[in-house]
């Protein structure tokens, strides 16, 4: 028999929670049949929401608190300690669980990740990492790291956030000699403000990534990189701005197509199937979650506004990660490069 | 007779120059009858392109060199001295023109704007200034700033792009009290780093502003703000993360309507008239070129790609700017409001 992965869910966090995230883990359990999901949440809401289905390689560990979306996320998870989410991160810190999924309180689920199950030995600054969509090629995705979790950061953490971006680039994705770039105002290696400068320049030396140079925000869908590394005030600022623009632009076209004449209407209906296959190139639900890359385990964090299909997807997302050993990997290679990764992060 | 206004155009710069920018002054010349244009550039080129139109209100002034859009900007200013671009610049500096246009290499205009037609007295940092589509509300559109031209931010020159934005908004866009937000990462006032945190805190007191708090970019094209602050890095990061992924999903939906089955195709070209309509609300040549605002003068630099229509709206716009008076407004307005504007300038 194959080795059981066990997953502790943070069932009550997210807009749909737990009906959302229950259903999710039900359609995971039965599409994996390598997990074991440990459900953290309020124990008779889960078990109505499960119902009839067998319980199978679920186990529901009741918890009396929640956090909520809008809670300052440091005080939540210092305070709760009875919360599905921080006692789902205590069960990943004592190795009772091998990953932790949440759709809750993204700030909370940083310090969870960062406070309770740790950082990797040698990472100064876990980053958010989330894969994305190239409209131009649909089979290259590619990673964006950091999207979020340090609008403050210096040249160095930069050169952590590549290598981390690298090596999900190349195990997760299974991307040969990942291509990375650093996401700037300009091509030119000069561009920037100080911090990107003397990033530019320290991921030019390190050995082993394939950095290939600056990439504007412009091109980020176009397929020409693997890995984008920012830091996390600007990488937010891109990243909200894709998903807005392709929002705005779904919902501009709909309402241009819906609200014209007959003519319209009916090259409308002709067209949606080719439409809507395009659409899902650029759905978020497909890709999976945002992980918080650099601690000990997995910990991952899908939309707030999932549906139990994302859910799902996101589980089989955090199973792949545990299959291809990342974690272990990461920790192995910071090990064993102390030096030359040290030199880069004390520099400053 | 209304008053006539001189603009000087850097007719060599851009992709391409001469010809459109050459056309595009044609099309202003006759559309706009208050406008003597003064075009710098090489004579001979120039008279070739005008080739028999007539020639009132245009004027040639030859120059023997050009800045190329490659080429290291404060550098090609310093030394380039009979460039169209900096002949240009001192022409509005000497009070020859009162405005200067260019389709050239932005670092450059950026350099001639600040040390050749110089700085309005009180204004640290002038900064690139954009006029954006808003898509649920074509009637909307907003000023955002700074797109670029300073990576490096303090929180007082956040307040200072407050205030050019607010000016541009009521007096060129005529918005009443237009509402002004701050491109951060979060709606919260402690989001973002220790700049936008202390610059959020700044916008609240001033007193002239109608600041309604953050705004993440996701909602950038919603309609929500009339003004948009943000500093340069990750101002021109959402912008072009916006512009490439408007360009990118245009290029996509085009390729799946024409490489679809002949049901799709029929659907296409029935929609086609109702798409084109939608894609010009997001069509820059459209609304004008990036204003650098905060100097002397107004110095508007269009898209290097540019053809004669852009530049011919660039040109009206330019006309707008001066038809209302907006640097000797914004001027009076801070010799006015020195102590309460310093006090924001020098905090830091």
């Amino acid at each position: 028999m194959s080795k059981l992965y066990t997953i502790a869910i943070d069932a009550m966090g997210g807009d749909n929670a737990p009906e959302e995230i229950v259903k999710g883990a039900l359609i995971a359990r039965d599409r994996y049949d390598n997990l074991q999901l440990d459900l953290y949440g309020d124990k008779g809401r889960i078990l109505e929401i499960i119902g009839d289905s067998d319980q199978n390689r679920l186990t529901i560990i009741n918890t009396t608190e929640s956090i909520e979306m809008g809670e300052e996320p440091v005080k939540a998870v210092r305070r709760k300690k009875d919360s599905s989410m921080v006692v789902a991160a205590n069960a990943v810190k004592d190795g009772k669980a091998d990953a932790l999924f949440s759709a809750g309180n993204t700030g909370a689920l940083l310090a969870s990740g960062i406070f309770i199950v740790g950082r990797i030995d040698g990472i100064q600054r876990p980053g958010l990492l989330t894969v994305m969509p190239s409209v131009d090629d649909p089979q290259r995705s590619w990673v964006f790291m950091d999207v979020g979790a340090n609008a403050e950061v210096k040249a160095p953490y930069l050169v952590q956030f590549a290598v981390l971006g690298d090596f999900y680039a190349t195990h997760v994705l299974k991307r040969p000699n990942p291509e990375v770039r650093l996401l700037n105002n300009g091509a030119e290696e000069d561009k920037g403000d100080k911090i990107h400068i003397e990033a530019h320049q320290l991921l030019k030396h390190v050995k082993e990534l394939n950095f290939t140079g600056n990439i504007e925000s412009r091109e980020l869908l176009n397929g020409h990189a693997d890995v984008v590394v920012a830091d996390g005030f600007s990488g937010n600022a891109a990243l909200k701005a894709i998903e807005g623009t392709a929002l705005t632009m779904f919902a501009g076209l709909k309402n241009v197509l819906v609200h014209s004449g007959l003519k319209t209407k009916i090259g409308a209906a002709l067209v949606k199937p080719a439409l809507k296959k395009f659409a899902s190139v650029l759905d978020y639900n497909n890709a999976g979650g945002a992980v918080i890359a650099g601690l000990k385990a997995p910990v991952v964090k899908t939309h707030g506004s999932a549906k139990a299909k994302a859910v799902a997807n996101t589980i089989g997302q955090i199973k792949t990660i545990l299959e291809v050993n990342l974690v272990a990997d990461i920790t192995k290679y910071v090990q064993e490069n102390k030096d030359q990764f040290e030199v880069h992060v004390e520099e400053k």
